[in-house]
């Protein structure tokens, strides 16, 4: 039975449809204390992140209740799996301009129950309020790693391998279905995959033992490759050459962006790709291969990384004829 | 000098006036990484807490930004005092409708800098971006407490004694003085010190030692002494008797409600307190309230807890002539 009447109050909300996401986590007391209690495996540290999302900005209004839940739960657990951390717990701050209705409150916590178990985290606490402006979601998450061992961003070495996992660009083709634009050389299964690129982005966790094992330096790909790949080279001082012509792209983006190169390469550093991007050392490139492949996720090197010229510590991007390609105005950024 | 340029970029914001608040935290990383990490003490579990304050709701956009950062902090802060435990880190999503100027950040960081001082917590990692709306500012901290030691709300005993720390209702006078409502019976420094109350909120951490020894139970009082005291009673299936004439009021509020007790009663419940609420067996309220007192903090004895008459556990408010008093439609929701 469909109920559209708008929820009254906050215990509405969270007992009625939230309560049941944290069952399985005693320290969320029910979500009906102040705080909830989280302890990491002796001998491990929690490995901490909060990115919210915000209606008009991250999604859309009327994108399906469930997508926007699980968005939101997946665009943080990325940044766990980069770090090769394990997904335990996480919190979630809601705001709305108007409260819910029951249809959409279920709806959404349908996708939240979906997400976190693909991703083995649990619902401990949170808040819910109303403001003007657009709606907003503001997950933390939780993971855990061995003390002292988070993979960092900062850290590739000279000569390190750069790996990337999945195919990139999908996202960024899928929001333009989204929006509905007509693309060149797409069938509907190909719409429909791009498209849940877009609203689904899937988490690397199988590589957590392959980034463990074998990467010096990891991150994930929010805002673009050329754009996150200069923020590794930053916070290093590294430089990386990026071979094109490597980079792996989905059949359905290799077909839409055939006869329109600039278009590809803009997909590629359009952001929204929620791969991983790490440094990995000439000597254990096939036991980080072997172990994403046993971990089920694809990983391909697409570069290396070495000293950086003249002190300038970026990205070059090279096609197959050895020419440096500028790879657009790299990526997003909020101001 | 004066910088009214609005900054560009979130690395303006986030490496200009940010990290600087992160550098005791090894595992904040500067602020450059993806996420933090976070070990607790050994024995310890970490506390954690969110709760998102928004411009026109929670403050007024053109309040001083550091009194704005410093309740942001703060009333989240409250939580982890109620629950005795020890504040570590927090982090800090921004969202704005317009750039900041460097003179707002860098009025903003240093309300950051010594709200974090005070609490004896870092920063350790966040998010900004821009989206159309209302400022928003969500903190989630991480306290530590050992093991299952967390004192929770659900949790006092009949026959408890009810007490709470400083005094109720100032916060909620001090609303009016920012408002610029004219009030009787107040000087300018107890106007100032009221206002003080709204805007720069005082966590109990002073409890801590007294909490742990002595509480069966306890929360923070943010919604107001009714609603919240209320939670209270419906997590443990009790119901409270509280004496009116025992609140402690603070002598602002005292002169300016003397002959006005519907006012007095209203501010009582208005909420934004931050005093912590908690329940004590009497064989242990002397110990709690000399460790209350050896921490710095005033308590007072306001009621007692008793089985829920006919199962419907709730507060209920007696005057001094032992007459039964509503307090109001008690406290803040936000639906």
């Amino acid at each position: 039975m469909s109920d559209n009447q708008q929820l009254q109050g906050e215990a509405a909300i969270i007992q009625g449809f939230l309560e049941p996401l944290s069952r399985s986590w005693p320290g969320a007391l029910g979500l009906k204390d102040d705080c909830a209690a989280i302890a990491p495996a002796p001998g491990h540290e929690l490995i901490v992140k909060t990115d919210p999302v915000r209606a008009g900005v991250h999604f859309f209004i009327d994108d399906a209740p469930g997508d926007i839940a699980w968005k939101a739960l997946a665009v943080n657990v990325s940044d766990l799996a980069a770090k090769g951390a394990r997904p335990l717990a996480y919190m979630l701050a809601l705001s709305f301009p108007v409260a819910p209705t029951a249809d959409w409150m279920q709806a959404f916590a349908g996708g939240l129950a979906a997400a976190q178990d693909a991703f083995g985290c649990v619902l401990v606490g949170g808040d819910t309020d109303r403001a003007e402006g657009p709606m907003s979601i503001a997950v933390t998450v939780f993971g855990e790693a061995p003390r002292g061992r988070m993979v960092r961003r900062a850290t590739p070495e000279p000569g390190d391998l750069l790996f990337v996992s999945g195919t990139l660009g999908d996202a960024a083709l899928g929001l333009k279905v989204r929006q509905g634009e007509t693309i060149a050389n797409l069938d509907d299964d190909a719409r429909s995959a791009l498209l849940n690129r877009y609203l689904r982005p899937a988490p690397r966790l199988g590589l957590r033992a392959a980034l463990r094992a074998a990467a010096n330096a990891s991150m994930d790909i929010s805002d673009g490759l050329a754009k996150d790949l200069g923020r590794m080279c930053q916070a290093s001082g590294l430089s990386a050459e990026v071979q094109l012509e490597r980079l792996p792209l989905s059949p359905a983006l290799s077909s839409a962006t055939r006869e329109d190169i600039a278009l590809r390469r803009r997909l590629i550093s359009a952001g929204d790709d929620y791969e991983v991007l790490c440094a990995v050392s000439p000597a254990l490139a096939d036991q980080f291969v072997a172990l994403s492949q046993a971990g089920g996720e694809a990983v391909t090197s697409i570069g290396v990384f070495e000293g950086a010229a003249n002190d300038r510590p970026a990205p070059v991007f090279v096609d197959e004829s050895g020419q440096v390609v500028e790879l657009g105005q790299a990526g997003y950024d909020h101001f």
